[in-house]
């Protein structure tokens, strides 16, 4: 027995204007999610916990059963795994960003003109040569201003503020201790440490000199955020006794699913954007099952469009979606597989951001209890045989039908 | 203001073949549940947690409002209080069962080449003279193979291992302790001397060598499994400040009843399997309603069915049972009382093993909120008003019907 389980990023919605007071999956002409629900029991999902808006790495910390609330360590260390790094417990993971300030210390451009990855590729070179005083950094970049920084040394804490606040035309902030132990203060400072050291470096380079030469904002900071340490969790694989495998564009969702115990399987061309080769990820699903009994697909581009603030384009990536896991569903089918389709979180799409309203769900395989829903919607789901569950509650449920949940009593 | 709470253990399915794609319940033509459902409000409910397979006693331990997770304390308690024994705090109970052992000590034959109760009574007797170094045993043997042993002393605790892992062909293993504790290394210890006692004893036992003679397998050998304590709960009565009395065939659900401070009445003929005389425990239940406040009705027979992997005799079990709960269902129409009918877990007649699927909930009485639901099975449950609760729930739900639950605030 085996189950995928896909979740479509930011697919959960509020009825729109754009469509004339529907949901873009309530609009959409989805022959295959409607398939699934037709074929299989369905729901709604508070992800987090009613009305709580989830961030995309708690949301899938639920998802795969982990307690967001007791087991979240930060952003920063799925950022670091996904972007290849290899964390080891007590080194700090930050997700950061090159940005352009001015002299005065000004942030101006948190994207840094929107600089390139091969010119991001060559600055991540330079900083290379940085030594801190009490620690070891590490920094790569990754896809355009987006990089990774790792501290490595004792006494670590992933208990410091954010540098990059998401604003700008604010002065560069020093980062700060959150609680009161040494070893937060002691991370603060050889953060900040790294950052001067990094706006030296950056300042002199000559590629921002040229830049600056051709009327570009120079790349002449790193902007630290969500301090993150590795989550100390049971592997997935070892609590189910299961082979898990995951398939993902984004860096985070390949972090997460890393962190967690996936095996992670490479796609070439899946990018996480809507450009994304859907059809190679969907072929690969197919492949892993001979494998894994439990393959995650993750889909970005409906919270891209989400983001965007789209929902027609939104609804037309659902039938596209849905059109392009037409095969995948049709071998569940025949096999006598499980698959579980839902999204991580809602994002509205005239609002564009994460909100905590709960995600449709639907789950197809042998022997489930088959309810009358014919159709994939926030709407539709809400009057499906699970009713209403938590995301956390998820990966019980789908393993309860691969018979892996031991009895709990005689 | 009363109630009856009715579990009939294992009735929730999923659709299966035999027929036709329905659930037993789903097919049953069952007059007296569909009453319940029509007139009451229904749901469904996973007892335990989503997707978690409720052992039967974890699974009561909720039913009855203990959350198992913290209040469960392994079932041989359960076991010895069921077979009569008076357990204390401090002791320790075990679930037995006699079994033929080879010479080498691998296991041939956990049931003993299916014992009678009658011989098992007199093996039991020869067990008594057993003394322990450092404890006291008492056992007694219960139906067939089956048995309970309890060890009093000092220092005693629940956390061993079974020595009955539910395997043959392995060799009989030593209890061994599962936490670092003093307690649990020397409650293994008198185990394991009380376990080759009685191998001795048993070895030599006249009814053996009679049972060898005449080509039958010896029960040579005891397997203690389930270590329990008595629950350090406040009694069910206490809780809720009502009069609660249980009638149930099976000594494991008379022995949590017990242990959670009901009354049992025992019905003359009920056993707690197919064959149980449910007329007359329908007319005990009835019977008792004049003196309680609270009276909860075990059916075993849908669940053993369901180890039997038989849907079709499911599906006529839950027909008869429908049948003949009618009186009891018109009294309490007509008195106005409450009535909750229920399952303690899934348990899918083509597996034959308890899943964590919920089970559907009716509750009828006095102006509870009546919805449109006419069917008493998993699926038609699931569109109900009550939607979808937990277990642990249910308790406080039914004495709030019956103005039981203190405000909580001002």
């Amino acid at each position: 027995m085996k189950t995928v389980l896909i979740v479509c990023d930011g697919m959960g919605d509020r009825p729109t204007k754009a469509l004339n007071g529907l949901t873009p999956l309530q609009a959409a002409d989805a022959y295959t999610f409607n398939k699934i629900a037709s074929l299989g029991e369905c729901g709604i999902m508070d992800v987090i916990a009613p009305g709580q808006p989830p961030g995309s790495d708690t949301a899938h910390l639920a998802i795969f059963g982990y307690d967001p609330y007791t087991q979240y360590s930060g952003r920063g260390a799925y950022e670091a795994l996904g972007a290849g790094l290899d964390l080891k417990p007590g080194e700090v993971a930050f997700r950061c960003n090159f940005a352009t300030v001015s002299d005065e210390g000004i942030i101006i451009d948190r994207r840094a003109g929107r600089i390139t990855t091969e010119e991001a590729r060559i600055l991540a070179e330079a900083l290379k040569d940085i030594k801190l005083e009490d620690a070891e950094s590490i920094f790569v970049s990754t896809t355009e201003h987006r990089g990774v920084l790792v501290l490595r040394g004792d006494k670590l804490s992933r208990m410091v503020s954010d540098v990059d606040v998401h604003e700008v035309g604010v002065k560069i902030g020093k980062p700060k201790p959150l609680d009161g132990s040494i070893e937060a203060e002691h991370t603060a400072k050889v953060l900040e440490e790294f950052i001067t050291k990094a706006r030296k470096i950056l300042e002199e380079h000559p590629l921002n000199k040229e830049r600056i030469a051709k009327g570009l904002r120079p790349a002449n900071a790193v902007l630290p955020r969500g301090a993150g340490t590795l989550p100390n969790v049971k592997p997935i694989s070892g609590i189910w006794n299961i082979k898990a495998a995951a398939i993902a564009g984004g860096a985070l969702y390949k972090g997460i699913a890393k962190a967690l115990g996936f095996d992670l399987i490479n796609v070439p061309g899946a990018t996480g954007t809507v450009n994304t080769n859907l059809k190679a990820k969907i072929q690969y699903t197919i492949d892993a099952l001979k494998k894994y009994d439990l393959v995650f697909l993750h889909i970005k581009a409906t919270d891209t469009v989400s983001h965007d603030k789209n929902p027609v384009k939104k609804k037309e990536v659902i039938e596209w979606i849905s059109h392009e896991i037409t095969p995948l569903v049709d071998l569940i089918e025949s096999q006598g597989y499980y698959l579980a389709l839902t999204a991580d979180h809602t994002t509205p799409s005239e609002i564009g951001e994460h909100r905590g309203d709960p995600v449709p769900l639907a789950i197809m395989g042998p022997n489930v209890r088959r309810d009358w829903i014919e159709k994939f919607d926030e709407l539709s789901c809400a009057r499906g045989s699970i009713c209403r569950i938590k995301g956390v509650d998820l990966m019980k449920i789908l393993m309860n039908y691969l018979d892996k949940v031991p009895l709990f009593g005689e």
